[in-house]
């Protein structure tokens, strides 16, 4: 049973007459409030005029819309028939990327989906750039329009593709971290990214498209998924909806890395959460031949310890552009388990022969070279990329110990541990056992759960009971802030090795000492 | 125990912290929720910056301002220390005249009082004028301006008068007839005066000040009495919630008289309305002579039947200016009384000697010669003044007859006759059954409730249970339609006469047979 976050309730009201002379907006609350719960909806001022008036005009008969918002029914419009379709747009909320799908409201079908980069790029590449120049001028401005006008831009392209008008799209749910929220709704996130780490707001309760000033119905409920966090948004929360962890008996994690690693921890009874900076290195797009997994991304890498010969598979079977994230995770495996890369992440000189250049930023291995590449470039992977995502593994890894161990669980204790987004999509979990970034755990207990802030997103625009069980998730969720956590700062310190400083902790992964 | 339509609260939050990292917008209204019935106040989209912003400046400390709004509680603004005085302003809303006050919302007690000609008179002096004024062009929106500007205008002398800024004015109560809130609204007020005389909206819900651009504070909620039908308004439903007419054990009637006479009867269990045009005759402003009960106002009159000597009172004791209603029906009553008038309201042409003077729109009643006005002008009581007051003098009394009939009620059954507005504060009920306007009943079952539109409104702002019963009143109210009954027709004919063509129903009066 769907309760959408927009409903169309047809509605054939008794005519007005000298014995029943009930005002035309009156009347139609009268015949609809059986519908919702025996309470009468809501009509906002500046759709007064024009739900009444198209009631009347429609002859009295027809379909209302109703928003759910914030414990009320809002009427917004009347329809002189029930539309064919009543469309929502789910979106997530990327820093990088955007992705967003088109639902029918009243069936849950897909009717299209897209992708766009964040338009907010050009003023940054990451958030902490992008919350400084929020902080000059104009600048916060700038983002909130430059987020409006990619969401505005992928509205078009959903209702195109779907044959319908963008102002048909009478929902939007939004699944983003905390910084994008802030950002969206121009509102200022200086204290995001400084001490004690506060947002301006975790739950904003839902607005109006049109005072977001997107093209989608002005009167379609805009609805975010609550952070819990600074580094811990809404994205995290369409997660444990999607995986389902708060309901489970059973201890369970979820993980989702980009910039940020954020984990959640618990079980029906209890969830505990962190974040912390997790570095660029596997975000397509900030490592130097990093790419987001799209055709001619490496995805997969073998290197044959004996020969030193490359396999690779691009997304799409073409010829290679650069490495994903998951690409890069198996190459670097690939790499120590070669002995081409020694177990604190740095090229062997020796062992890797003519594919390690030494360039003006230090060395750098060839994976493909220019001959077999898509653009006559070769792609290679640089000692400081190497670097990069050695700091990011120790992160990751560091994070996940610490938050098991505030709350006395093993990983063994662990029954499944989801893995979210891009990576958890397309990543190999034995691989990134062998860097140390994931616990050395039985493979089955790792479960991609896709684009889960999307899927979230989705659910949010048609169960009420997601709506309401993530309101409450949020209360729910006991959060350890890492930015100054001494313990974590130790774990970081013994995590820079491949697999860790501590072998004993990676039974499966040979380990090389001394070199 | 007041539970006015805003409040300030006062708050100490526990600061953020490393341990506790909720929002800022989620730690205000974490604090309010016990203060709430336990429930989270909504933050409008265009409000959350304000009040976070001011929550973190102020220290986490200070007044948070909730408005009270269709059944949530809406978080609008955080001051740094809660308000010396939260000002509220209740308006009478009327056709020819706004009236209001300004209260301290947390006591009850009136800082200010002022009114104002209604600005929208220079459009039509009467509602229908303006009605069809709206249907031309930039109409509707001109008048609405036009009243929105007096509003303006009358908050700007309360604010002056009370010493504070208009902004301060946190509230705003509106108690008017159906068509003039529909111009306040900017609503299309077409069908008010077209059978079957459906209003756009009855009760609409409550909308911010900023809304509809009024200068008091931009997030002040703005509160409507709601009304019956086109010419059943928010102002009655104010006379019944200020004469506590729905509270009765025992059948009462309300009579609200102005352009329209409107009519409530009914007691705790039933209550049945009905309104018909009166005319314009007791509108101040509209009879040649009359004018608002404001200084030099004849308000009494007394003829001495043997001399035909004339004594008059005026308002403020100065020289008279005109009529105000009350003058003009004790001045009939005793030109009656003192057959210089006949039982079909025209002069008798013998009996008033140097007085009645024959004019170019015939003939005029001189009642206070030039020398003795305020003016230099005479004040004077054409025929056709004359005719204006039978009519409506006849359809008040029509309307009464007609709706006691309808409900089985003999006038001797009521309990007590509640007379509002200008008319009931003013008039003597004495005069007005000599005129046959009402009822032939003991002088003690009348009672003068003042200006019950502006109580009704001041109690809005304060009373929670007050906003909750006037809207379960609309809906237990029965509302009849006289402008095609054709018994309030048969009625309306009888009534033309002084007191009554059926002299029996009048015993108290003389009769002058057959002149």
């Amino acid at each position: 049973m769907l309760n959408p976050l927009v409903r169309a309730i047809a509605v054939a009201a008794p005519l007005p007459s000298l014995g029943d002379n009930t005002g035309d907006l009156d009347r139609l609350k009268k015949v609809l409030a059986p519908q919702l719960d025996g309470v009468m909806p809501v009509v906002p001022y500046h759709r007064l005029s024009k739900v009444a008036g198209r009631f009347r005009a429609a002859g009295f008969t027809g379909a209302a819309i109703i928003n759910e918002m914030s414990g009320s029914s809002v009427l917004v419009d009347f329809l002189p028939q029930p539309p064919p379709v009543l469309a929502g747009m789910a979106l997530d909320l990327g820093t990088t990327h955007l992705e967003a799908t088109l639902l029918d409201l009243a069936t849950g079908a897909v009717l299209a989906g897209a992708d766009l980069e964040n338009g907010q790029i050009r003023y940054g590449a990451d958030i902490l750039t992008r919350i400084h120049h929020a902080a000059k001028g104009d600048g916060l401005a700038e983002l909130h329009r430059a987020i409006i006008d990619s969401v505005n831009q992928l509205a078009a392209e959903l209702a195109k593709a779907s044959g319908l008008a963008v102002s048909e799209i009478r929902a939007l749910s939004v699944s983003g971290n905390t910084s994008m929220v802030h950002f969206f709704l121009e509102i200022n996130p200086y204290h995001l990214c400084r001490e004690p780490y506060i947002p301006m707001v975790n739950a904003p309760d839902p607005c109006l498209a049109g005072e977001l000033k997107l093209t989608i119905h002005p009167a379609a409920p805009v609805w975010f998924l609550p952070s819990v966090g600074s580094y811990f948004g809404g994205d995290l929360i369409s997660g444990v909806l999607a995986s389902g962890l708060d309901r489970q008996e059973e201890t369970c994690m979820l993980i989702d890395v980009g910039t940020n690693a954020e984990v959640i921890v618990g079980n029906r009874e209890w969830l505990i959460a962190c974040a912390g900076a997790a570095g660029p290195a596997l975000e397509g797009g900030v490592a130097r031949m990093g790419m987001r997994a799209g055709p001619g991304a490496i995805e997969h890498v073998r290197i044959d310890p004996v020969s030193g010969d490359i396999e690779y598979e691009t997304i799409g079977n073409g010829k290679p552009r650069g490495l994903c994230g998951s690409g890069l995770i198996d190459l670097v495996a690939e790499l120590y388990l070669a002995r081409l890369i020694d177990i604190r992440g740095k090229f062997r000189l020796g062992a890797a022969g003519d594919r390690l250049i030494q360039g003006s930023e230090g060395y750098r291995f060839v994976v493909v070279s220019g001959e077999d590449s898509a653009d006559g470039r070769p792609v290679v992977l640089g000692q400081v990329d190497l670097d990069a995502l050695m700091r990011s593994k120790a992160a990751m890894f560091a994070i996940l110990t610490t938050l098991t161990n505030q709350v006395g669980v093993a990983f063994a204790d662990l029954h499944r541990i989801y893995v979210a987004g891009a990576f958890g999509r397309h990543i190999s979990p034995r691989q990134a056992i062998v860097l140390g970034m994931l616990p050395d755990l039985p493979l089955e207990i790792y479960e991609p759960v896709g684009n889960s802030s999307l899927v979230g997103a989705q659910r949010i625009l048609l169960e009420r009971e997601a709506r309401e069980r993530c309101l409450a998730l949020v209360r729910k969720i006991t959060y350890i802030e890492l930015n100054v956590n001494q313990e974590f700062m130790l774990r970081f310190s013994g995590s820079r090795f491949i697999p860790h400083t501590d072998h004993g902790l990676f039974p499966s992964v040979p380990f090389f000492d001394g070199e």
